[in-house]
C-alpha cells in the first residue's frame, strides 16, 4: 500500500490521463485497502463530468460484444471511454473470468480506451461494493463516458440502474417470451432497450412484445419513453443509433433535472450502504460464540429466529468497545487518523 | 390481523394439515405483519422434518415444469409436497405474476399438495425474507417435501442454495456454453444438476461440458459428487431419477452430518439477518434529513462518501431514542409485549 502523500499524487497523475495510475487507484479501490477511502477524499470535487451508463442482459445476449461496439463508435467521434465489467454473481471465485480480460482486446492499444474487469468481492446480493468508486476514478481521469457492463441477471440488472445515468437493457430474439422479460424485472429500469442480434429471426416480434409490455409498465420517470433500438453489434449494424439514444436520454435527463436527482439519489444510498457495513462491521465483532449458541437453540427449537435476534441484539456486552452507539463515535472520531498499510 | 390466541389456533389447524390456516399463516408472514413474531415463535419446536428442496435456473429452462413433474412424482410415492415460488427479481411490481399462481393448476385439487406464490418484498438483492418463514409453516403443516423454485438466475441461485438442504440447478441444451454457466456462479451451489429438455439436440454436449466443468470446480462439500440427471420434465422422462437422486443426496447429507451443519448455518445467517435489519431499521429513523444533506455535499464535491458516512453515524443525536446500543436493548425488552395490529 502506497504512503498517503502518494494516493493524492496517483490522483493527479490519474487526472492528467496516467494509464498506469488509473490501474492503480482501482486496484486500491477493489482491494478495499485502507487506501480507500483517501482515494475516496482525494476523487472528491473531480468527478460528476462522466456520462455513466449501465449495460445489462442476460447470458447471451452479446453484452461484451455490444460493449465493445459501443467503444469503436464513440471512438469514432473523438469521445475517451472507460469500460468496466463488473461480475456480481460468482462470490465464490473471487476472481473475474479470463473471458472478461481479454475480449476487449481490439481496443488495448487505444490510449483513449480504459478497460477494467472487476469480480465481485462476496457483497452478498450485489454489484462489486467497489464498482462506483471505480466509476469515479474513470470519471476524474477524463473518460467522457464510462461503460458499466454486468454479467448475469435479475438483481444485478436493477442494481446497475442504480449505479448509471443510463441503464441500458439488452435483448436478443428468441430469448424467452415477453412474460420472462416481466419477471426479470427489466421493463421498469431501462432507460434504452436494445434488442441485439437482430439478424436473426425474431426480432421484430421481440420489439414488438416489448413495445407492448412496455407500455403497461409503470415507469418512475413519465416524461421518457424508452426508446428500443435494434442491432446486430458483430457488424456494427444499428449502433450509432444505440449511441444516439443514449445521448438523447443524458440531454433529456439533463434538461429535466432527472440526471441531477438520480444522482443525487445514488449518492444517498451509497453514503447510507458505507454507514450500514460499518454498522455491520461493528456489530459482528464478538458476537460468533452467542449466535452459534442461538443458531444451535433454533435448530433444537428451543426458540425462534425473532427472539434468537432480539437476544444476539441485547447481548452486546458493554465491556468490549461499549455500544454499538459509542463504537460509530469512536469510528468517526479516528477516521481523520486512519494510516494506510 | 387476528388477536394473539388466534396464531396458536391457526398453528394448531395448519399441523393437523388445514389448508386454509397454512394458507393465513403464509399470509401473516408475506405481510412482515407484526404477528410474524408470534407466528414464528409458535412454531417453533415444530419444524425441522420436511426436506427442503431449491429448484433454481435461467429463465427457458423449464423450472416451472419440472417442478410440477416432481410433484407428480413423489404424490405417487404418497409423500405430500408444499411448493414456495419465489420471485426476488422483480422489487418494484410487489405481487407476483399471474403466470405463477395459474401454473400449478393441475394439482390444484390435490390435498397432499400446497402450492403458493410469494413475491419478494424488495428486500434488495434477496430472496423475499419471508420465504424462510413460509418454508418453516410448510415443514409444520406436515409437507414432507417443500420444493422452493425461484424466479431469475444469478445471485437468487446462490440464496436458494443457502435456504435448500438439497440445491437442484436446472439447464437446458443450447442455453448458452459453458462459461455462461460458470459466471452464473451456479457450479458451487448445485447438489444436483439436472438438464431438461433433454430431447432437443445439444443435451449430451451440455451433460459432457457441465461434467468437465464441475470436475474442476471447487466444492464446500467434497464428500458428494454432484450427479447430472436428464430429464424431459414435460413428459415425465427422467423425473423418476431425479426424485431419486434428490433422495440420495439428503440421505447422504442426514448420514454425514452435513444437514445438519447447513441447517445450522442457515440458522445463524436468519438470526443475524433479523438482527442486522432491525439495526437497519433504528439506524434508518430520524436520520433522513442528515443523509440528504450529506449526499448533496458530495454530489457538490465538497466530500467523499466514506468522510459523509463517518458524519452519519455520528449525528446520533442522543434525545431521540439514544445510542443505537440502546436501541437494541429497548426493543429486546419490550418485543415480548409486542401487540398485533
Amino acid at each position: 500500500m502506497p504512503p498517503r502523500h502518494d494516493v493524492a499524487d496517483l490522483v493527479s497523475r490519474a487526472r492528467a490521463g496516467e494509464a498506469r495510475s488509473v490501474a492503480r487507484l482501482i486496484s486500491l479501490v477493489e482491494a478495499e485497502s485502507p487506501a480507500l477511502r483517501e482515494v475516496s477524499a482525494a476523487l472528491a470535487g473531480h468527478t460528476g463530468r462522466a456520462q455513466v451508463i449501465g449495460l445489462t442482459g442476460a447470458p447471451g445476449v452479446g453484452k461484451s460484444t455490444t460493449t465493445s461496439a459501443l467503444v469503436t463508435a464513440m471512438r469514432r467521434q473523438g469521445r475517451t471511454v472507460g469500460v468496466l465489467a463488473v461480475d456480481p454473481s460468482s462470490p465464490f471465485t473471487g476472481g473475474a473470468l479470463l473471458g472478461d480480460r481479454i475480449r476487449m482486446e481490439e481496443h488495448a492499444t487505444d490510449r483513449g480506451v480504459y478497460v477494467r474487469s472487476m469480480a465481485s468481492r462476496g457483497h452478498l446480493g450485489g454489484l462489486s461494493w467497489a464498482a462506483p468508486h471505480a466509476i469515479r476514478v474513470l470519471d476524474a481521469a477524463g473518460c467522457d463516458v464510462v461503460l458499466v457492463e454486468t454479467v448475469g441477471v435479475g438483481q444485478s440488472e436493477v442494481e446497475v440502474a442504480g449505479l448509471a445515468d443510463t441503464a441500458v437493457v439488452l435483448l436478443a430474439p428468441g430469448m424467452g417470451d415477453g412474460i420472462q422479460a416481466a419477471k426479470a424485472g427489466i421493463l421498469e429500469i431501462g432507460d434504452v432497450f436494445c434488442v441485439n442480434k437482430a439478424d436473426r429471426d425474431g426480432a421484430a416480434t421481440t420489439r414488438r412484445e416489448l413495445r407492448t409490455m412496455l407500455s403497461m409498465t409503470q415507469r418512475t420517470d413519465d416524461a421518457w419513453t424508452p426508446p428500443i433500438v435494434l442491432t446486430v453489434a458483430t457488424t456494427g449494424e444499428g449502433v450509432d443509433d444505440l449511441v444516439s439514444a443514449l445521448d438523447e436520454h443524458h440531454a433529456h435527463q439533463q434538461a429535466s433535472g432527472a440526471l441531477e436527482r438520480r444522482r443525487r439519489a445514488r449518492l444517498r444510498r451509497e453514503v447510507e450502504q458505507i454507514a450500514l457495513a460499518e454498522v455491520s462491521r461493528r456489530f459482528e465483532l464478538g458476537r460468533r460464540d452467542r449466535l452459534e449458541e442461538l443458531a444451535e437453540d433454533v435448530l433444537a427449537g428451543r426458540t425462534d429466529p425473532f427472539t434468537a435476534a432480539d437476544e444476539l441484539l441485547a447481548a452486546t456486552p458493554d465491556g468490549q468497545g461499549g455500544t454499538l452507539g459509542r463504537a460509530f463515535t469512536d469510528r468517526a472520531a479516528d477516521s481523520g487518523t486512519t494510516e494506510p498499510c
